[in-house]
């Protein structure tokens, strides 16, 4: 029993896709979101400077008194994850394993789609972590840098939505992949759409559900779970444009978000 | 006569479209382009720091005995160009008083149209520029994010593009606009599909055209132009990702690049 919130960051509002599959697996947990809007993409950005606005992200969570740290964040859970569970004392979690180990348990025939933005992809960060769960895996990337303005824009069930798809999508079908990972936190909401487009019998891995079922897995291994079953507490922080969290945010965690505070991230 | 080269810089691939304008324009000059990919997008980051980055262009320019700057970048034009004229002895000249300059002088009935990102949108560096030459003008600003992923994508000719543009554009139509600023450097690209929503009867400014008219202008004024008709020399500086330049950069030149390098620009 622990009622200490849970800390959630991601370098934008996309991580809110995680803290929604978190709300669902742990109702009565209160969550501290923090999106580093200022600094968004991560992905282009050095591994030394992403070490460091990780490091930042989690000291500022820290220091709300969180009992764990949710690294939405694709491209900080694959260059950050290791250097925050050695500098932080409690437990880190990231969304690329949980992500990885669905997709090679789901498939049967051994080929994985991943798609990502074009950092994440090449990357080969989700690439890696599958080939360490499945050896004979065949893994496909595709790099899909309009999904994330596209879901920004609100566009995701357009026709522009599904011709992007198509044209980003073709490709896996032609190589038969039986199991696609959504490799970007956005994606979760253009599902429908990409369904649709690559047909029902490939499963979806979504890494937010995943990482969810990971993180009450862990919280119950390490008597953290809030046993007290009331109404949480969900505070929200952003390092630049919380209207802008506010207006899309919605979308993403099918929720309104009140508590919602911008904050300094440069000197944490 | 001053056979010294022309330096361009931008945050970015985009501003190639204002070198292809500058060769067109004047073609017997050498010229060095400096895009600052590890740093881009300017858009995002705060006046002080983009400040810094274009002081961190230009004297890299400055460097290579360049005779004059031009600002490629819309952001680094709109934030930064006093202070590069006030700290360079050589002329600095930007892509927003050219494009305001020849919509106000475009327009009959003073509805203009400005489309751009959402970070130059929302700078109003267009519309308050365009009031200062036309103070009846009715300026609407339309941010358009999904554009430079379509550009870059190569997708400027297909149907999610076309379709784009009219989520994005019909409201043009409706506000009667009769002339449009692409304030973007990678909106040129898409001006056959803008035009064909948009109508005939709207007149597109492309800033990249009217700043290398400006530019011949000013260096025949100063007597800086080359008088020398030989074969120009073109080098190509970036501060990331030069293979992103070379593949994506012929499209918006229409030229091979060649003489590409990768320089470190932190510590300029």
């Amino acid at each position: 029993m622990d009622d200490r919130p849970i800390g959630i960051f991601d370098s934008g509002v996309g991580g809110l896709t995680v803290m929604r599959e978190v709300i669902e697996q742990l109702p009565y947990e209160d969550i501290i979101y923090l999106g580093d809007t200022a600094r968004i993409p991560y992905g282009s950005k050095s591994e030394q400077t992403i070490k460091k606005y990780a490091q930042q992200c989690s000291r500022f969570l820290k220091s709300k008194n969180v009992k764990t740290i949710v690294v939405a964040c694709n491209t900080a859970s694959s260059i950050a994850l290791e250097d925050l569970k050695d500098n932080f004392d409690i437990p880190v979690i990231g969304v690329i394993e949980p992500g990885a180990r669905s997709a090679s348990k789901a498939t049967s025939n051994g080929k994985i789609g991943v798609i990502g933005t074009t950092a994440t992809i090449n990357s080969n960060a989700y690439q890696n972590k599958i080939m360490e769960f499945l050896h004979s895996a065949e893994v496909i990337g595709i790099p899909c840098p309009l999904f994330v303005p596209i879901v920004e824009e609100g566009w995701e069930y357009s026709q522009v939505a599904e011709l992007t798809a198509e044209k980003y999508l073709t490709e896996l079908t032609e190589h038969q992949v039986d199991s696609l990972v959504l490799g970007c936190t956005h994606y979760p909401i253009l599902r429908y759409t990409i369904k649709k487009v690559v047909g029902p019998n490939v499963k979806l891995i979504n890494p937010a559900f995943e990482t969810a079922k990971d993180l009450k897995s862990l919280l119950k291994e390490k008597n953290l779970l809030n046993e007290f079953k009331g109404n949480p507490k969900y505070e929200y922080y952003v390092s630049d444009a919380p209207e802008k969290l506010r207006r899309i945010g919605g979308n993403f965690l099918k929720k309104e978000i009140d508590n919602l505070y911008k904050i300094a991230i440069d000197n944490l």
